[in-house]
């Protein structure tokens, strides 16, 4: 069902005739160094503001790139010109990093965010692969230390909660570790690497999800139970179907094939329950129980949520071969591919109503910037290839 | 153009049959004191954390009626079983106002958020004037200082801008002190009250409004400026034509007519500005430079902005006589008549998508409760009999 010869072709196209294109073009400023996110829909620069997860990610897609697609020096430039700002203006002086800095690189919001400091050790662990320079390994393990030394209090002083009257713990921070252990494994002792996978297995699949009702929550009581509140309640369906194809890698990796098994019946449970039956598409949030949510966003299309949700069907299929993960993927693939590319200027709109329009014009933005696209593009392209070699007789049943 | 005999008593209906009952029926918590705000569209409770905003904007409403429409003792016993649970439980030791409480009470969200003061100190003065009880009258007053003492932080500690590189000041703190120091008045030193309306009125009219793009900022620089940032660009049409309606009150008491006439030409810059040409109703929010907005609900229609926008537009009309005033007038009543209202189980819709229909089913949340409409129904009902008694022959004209 999957037309992998065709769909890889598209995806590597799409990665580097147009994605990488459109950020190398617009994206950097070679004045003030690091990049603008910012961008209008035919890739001028609408604001000027700098945040630390779109510096750090935007290094993290070049330096990925140099590394795995093709040794082009204007890759390296790239990834390298935006560590250098983040190098510079980036951190505390406790080493935290900010959440956003002025063009010029003065702080602007404070390190409150911890996701800044899973992006940055991203970005310094692929450019020490990618160049083997041992200034940017101490970096990412000084950064991932930190976030190790945080996790509990994430949110430090700027956390508004009143201590213990609902203690709740966030899925977000377990499963982008189950990603950033993978991406630093080459820096950290194996065995705090084994702990971390260990860790963040456990807390995705037997803790946040929940198999009586299918889904995984975004929030739960420290004591593992579900808080009937709107953080207890809320699901955000691409979150948790991004997280699927981490463990899917971390499956992989340990030959786990029962843990594939299950990540993959997970993912078809986030997309059924995810889909929007009436307009196509996978909401952004719901609520388990149907109540109504603090999200007005609720009812939007994002793009992130659709390519994610592509790679993990996609990697699904490769190593289950389970027709259904075909069927999703091929839905999803009709579902991005008419909404999200801009047939004028390229690249891809982030955000869509319910019915599909485009919301906002941007390109890039506070969120949106050179990372989920070209991610999912590498990827699909290599799952494409993947499957493409696996199944040879199934292409040939097709034709 | 504005039949304000039928109107009146539409609104009159609307406030005394249907809104009111709605909250009184559905809303007290007879077990464990104050109000649940988080109603389904039948009434049915969702959720039952206790926001301060809320409880306290429902103790004002309740009080508010039993002073300005009729002496009934069930409004006043709701108003004070409200006030009994933020006694109780809403202040932290320093007597600053939590943001809000689990059902029962216990503190679950620091208090950040300085408008729970406001809406604090706004409920207490209302019910004092309601019964005359001096502790009513202090608490107002001990919050009014309060407020007061931390306006230039207002986010204390929670504040995550790192001081000095971008300061900005926002519209909403000094726009709500124009109308809560009318509510204060009686509990407050006259001088205080001068000092604190004529700060009031150069903040909105001078500093915020900007007469080149005739529309009101939301945050600007403290030292004026324009800020070309996410923050700097944003308008929430909503938010300035409610505030209008403040002035236009703080106006008329000391019988300043230009103002007054700025004021309604303000608003009928902000409502142009506004209004949604393809589908109608008023926007959320929108960028003075047209830039794409941070905002992901920038384009929906919310009940709050509908009625207060109704309330300014009569109030304009009244006071003026201007034709516009009532042509948009008429316009809003249309849109607002056709959408928010429920036929079914009575009360608002709270979240319209940008076509106008209902986002999210709910009657109250965590930001929508036992005010805007309860407060704008009565604004509107007692501003159609002032417009009855000073525009007759008009009426007779249209008929």
């Amino acid at each position: 069902m999957i037309d992998a010869v065709k769909l890889g072709k598209l995806y590597k196209a799409g990665l580097l005739d147009d994605v990488v294109p459109f950020w190398l073009n617009y994206s950097p400023d070679r004045e003030q160094g690091g990049y603008f996110t910012c961008l209008e829909r035919n890739g001028e620069v609408f604001d000027t503001d700098k945040f630390i997860w779109l510096q750090a990610r935007q290094v993290w897609t070049f330096a990925m790139l140099y590394v795995n697609v093709e040794k082009r020096s204007e890759w390296l430039a790239a990834a390298e010109a935006g560590a250098r700002f983040l190098l510079q203006r980036g951190r505390a002086e406790n080493g935290y990093w900010y959440f956003s800095l002025t063009r010029e690189g003065a702080p602007l919001v404070q390190p409150y965010n911890i996701f800044s400091d899973c992006f940055a050790a991203m970005a310094f662990g692929k450019l020490y692969e990618a160049t083997g320079n041992n200034d940017y390994a101490t970096v990412a393990r000084d950064t991932f230390y930190n976030i190790l030394k945080r996790q509990e209090q994430a949110k430090g002083i700027y956390n508004k909660a009143v201590p213990g009257t609902r203690p709740l713990k966030n899925f977000a921070l377990p499963m982008i570790l189950c990603n950033l252990v993978l991406e630093l494994e080459p820096l950290l002792e194996p065995s705090l690497v084994e702990d971390t996978i260990r860790a963040g297995i456990d807390a995705v699949m037997k803790q946040f999800y929940r198999p009586d009702q299918g889904i995984i929550l975004e929030n739960i009581r420290t004591d593992g139970g579900f808080s009937d509140s709107f953080d207890g309640r809320v699901i955000n369906p691409g979150h948790g179907l991004e997280a699927m194809w981490f463990i899917m890698d971390l499956a992989k990796r340990k030959g786990d094939d029962a843990l594939i098994r299950r990540a993959t019946d997970i993912a078809l449970q986030l997309v059924e329950c995810g889909w929007d039956a009436e307009h196509g598409g996978i909401f952004y949030f719901l609520d388990v129980l149907n109540k109504p949510l603090q999200q007005l966003e609720w009812d939007q299309k994002l793009w992130w949520v659709h390519i994610e949700t592509m790679i993990t069907l996609a990697k699904g299929y490769l190593h289950t071969g389970d027709g259904r993960c075909a069927q999703w993927f091929q839905q999803l693939h009709d579902y991005t591919w008419q909404h999200f590319p801009d047939p004028e200027y390229g690249e891809w709109f982030g955000y869509l109503n319910r019915e599909g329009k485009p919301l906002l014009s941007l390109k890039g933005g506070k969120w949106k910037g050179c990372f989920h696209v070209p991610r999912g593009l590498f990827q699909l392209w290599k799952t494409m290839e993947a499957i493409e070699q696996k199944y040879p007789a199934y292409l040939l049943q097709t034709k």
